[in-house]
């Protein structure tokens, strides 16, 4: 039986099994706390009761961070802290010791470095927060996923060995491939196209991407985990932005239904539920009106994309204009954006980035999906052989389409108040970190 | 409009889109059959009404594979093969091209050899057999994940990148890691496991797993998906096979309820739900059965693992003896098994392999939680240093638990009685295959 479910069994036996959170070992009883992952219970031994003989010797040489199974009463006892209720066990069987000091207490980690919880993550995903974290995270992409199985979406399992470097500017890695060269997928952009181009009409994926950035911010990677959305028959990337807003809405309603108050009690964070469409600016107007709110100045040339720091501004000015966590940028120049972007006749990216709380989450659009121009866009980048395999695909029909990519590290900081991805992410992966 | 909807629709003005399927053009009227991911539908469009001018003309020009953006009125056509209806168009809009003659006919395959197939996969997609297997593996894949959400299981994320060539005696991918070397999980059982000693209970992860294995049979790949399960408090690894035996019911369940009969008709298989608990026989008394009713002998020095034909007679006899599809064999000597797998006193694996319809599509186990035994363990097998960091999330208590994992293309492919995993991977990855 779970934690959780001990309330509905008062005056029974029942059996938990769970780690010992603390002992407490007094002159006439014995306390033990045992946590699982559904929360905590006391564990109470009267000395004196000659039947707790052995019991209580079991205890006596009890460490903490043990695993126990525990069979016994679950008694109401009101005066008891922890929920109200304590087990007075008639069993205790100790299923695996702890043997030797913490490396660090992970139940006070403000003097402790990120480096050393990151090297003995097993201990520190102990924490009560590490652990909602990924409770969290998990119904999070449950619920996204469900949004999208709801509205004739099927999930795809697109590869991440490729044959060619390509796409996007980012480097790639290198993988020894018998007797010749392979490379990791930086996105699976490619192949959810080509499941549109194959008839698949709306695909996602959720799989890691790998990118070999010599990077260290809070928010990168060298591998992540990437919720890919693409759909076909799209009348334009409106209907991306419309789709990516509706998702995110139903998945914080139910992430606030279920979690809305634990999330405020240990992130004292706020699962803000959007209210209807998300507002969408111009960048050109973003700029214009961070300079007459807030005095926030950039040179022309840099006008061109959003800074970091005019990704945070947008955070305030989203929520100043519209009362807002979110906020579409949109109308970008082309250039600044990959090949297989659809453009308008003046070369307006017929795209969008997604800012939620000051950081960029998305990045989405309708694709070229016509032949000769996806040939043409690709050779003005001057793209060649390697991404001729996927030029084909536009060779013999294939569908107006669009989609987008978020990271889930990324939301999870996000929605939580994280400092870094490092955190967010079960075992983070950067350009000094492989362990463990 | 998906296709599938507009029976709910006769005498409406509805928009459709979809690819071309077949273009007739005879003297007086004009059939096209559009298909979407959902079905197919007819068009007509009388050539000698004056109204239809522009559309006759359209028709003229149109090339099957190409899509369409049709809008006009759903009418009930009893006479109709394709669903007794049609639309009568107003509009056509060519939303694509087919820019020349396709590298092969998919809806006749007879004749074209599996690698030109993969060779130009976006195309070899396109047939309704390919999709609909897709869609039935999103489903089945979904129905897994959704029997372990409603049993308390979380999904995590583990890394890909790893820093130590390890586990099993399957070779590893090597990768170019700035100024050093990184390896391709072959799975993600260490960090499945790290999630239990962090103290998650119950954990799964759907993700590709990597193998450098220079083989090429009907059932490996370089890279496949792993539908990964592991969960704590487990009294034996007969609580890993109820599981998994419980999880497969839900899901074939759900997907006979959904495409059984589909299943029937495109790929002449029977979905059979399992009745009740598996059946499972010990190894040895599998081979002794096998020769007493088929008369299948081998060497003894073979009997400490079911040979490759010892596999496909035990779905007869899973099916003679028990009446069922599946057949757990237990009682594996543990010298042929992996370091962590439990062993009992005498040798014996606690674990299981699970056979269906002649083929191990699992094997699962009860693994080793005892800090000093797993220690043991790793040393008898020789292995030093590169699991060091896993033996330590053994250190600081770490519950019983145990798990398995099934590969999702091959359970695909047993399940719809197809010749090869290169058919039910999106993409396949072989040693001689990384394109498209």
């Amino acid at each position: 039986m779970k934690i959780c479910e001990l309330a509905d069994h008062y005056n029974e036996e029942i059996t938990v099994c769970g780690f010992v959170d603390s002992v407490r070992n007094l002159q006439w009883v014995q306390f033990i706390v045992l946590r699982d992952e559904t929360g905590k219970v006391q564990i109470t031994i009267e000395k004196s009761e000659e039947k707790n003989k052995e019991l209580v010797s079991i205890v006596d040489e009890l460490s903490v961070e043990s695993t126990l199974k525990v069979t016994g009463v679950i008694m109401e006892a009101p005066k008891v802290k922890m929920g109200g209720k304590e087990i007075i066990p008639s069993n205790i069987e100790v299923t695996s010791k702890n043997t030797g000091e913490l490396p660090f207490n992970y139940k006070d980690i403000s003097t402790v470095n990120l480096d050393t919880r990151l090297d003995y993550r097993y201990i520190d995903l102990r924490s009560e927060k590490n652990l909602l974290m990924f409770q969290i995270q998990s119904e999070m992409v449950r619920h996204m996923r469900d949004y999208l199985y709801n509205h004739g979406f099927m999930e795809i399992h697109t590869p991440k060995l490729i044959g060619a470097a390509s796409e996007s500017g980012s480097e790639v890695f290198e993988v020894k491939y018998f007797d010749r060269k392979a490379y990791l997928a930086q996105s699976p952009q490619f192949y959810k196209q080509m499941a549109l181009a194959s008839g698949f009409g709306k695909v996602f994926e959720v799989a890691p991407c790998f990118r070999a950035e010599n990077s260290n911010t809070s928010r990168h990677a060298t591998e992540f985990t990437s919720f890919d959305v693409e759909f076909a028959y799209i009348d334009s990337f409106q209907d991306v932005m419309d789709l990516e807003a509706e998702m995110l809405t139903y998945t914080f309603e139910k992430l606030n239904e279920k979690y809305g108050e634990k999330v405020k009690e240990v992130f004292e964070q706020e699962i803000v539920v959007p209210k209807g469409k998300f507002p969408q600016m111009r960048l050109a107007d973003i700029y214009k009106e961070l300079e007459e709110r807030y005095n926030y100045k950039v040179d022309d040339d840099e006008k061109n994309d959003l800074t970091t720091e005019a990704e945070r501004l947008c955070y305030k000015l989203a929520q100043d204009k519209f009362d807002s966590e979110f906020l579409f940028v949109i109308d970008f120049p082309a250039e600044k954006r990959a090949f297989y972007h659809m453009r308008d006749e003046n070369g307006i990216l017929q795209g969008y980035d997604l800012i939620w709380r000051g950081v960029e989450i998305t990045t989405g659009a309708e694709r070229e999906h016509r032949y000769e121009e996806i040939v043409k866009n690709a050779k003005e980048k001057g793209l060649g052989e390697d991404v001729s395999f996927y030029l084909d695909f536009f060779k013999h029909g294939c569908p107006p389409h669009g989609g987008f990519a978020i990271g889930i590290d990324r939301l999870t900081m996000l929605l939580l108040g994280i400092p870094s991805v490092k955190e967010t992410q079960f075992l983070f992966r950067g350009p000094t970190r492989l362990q463990p």
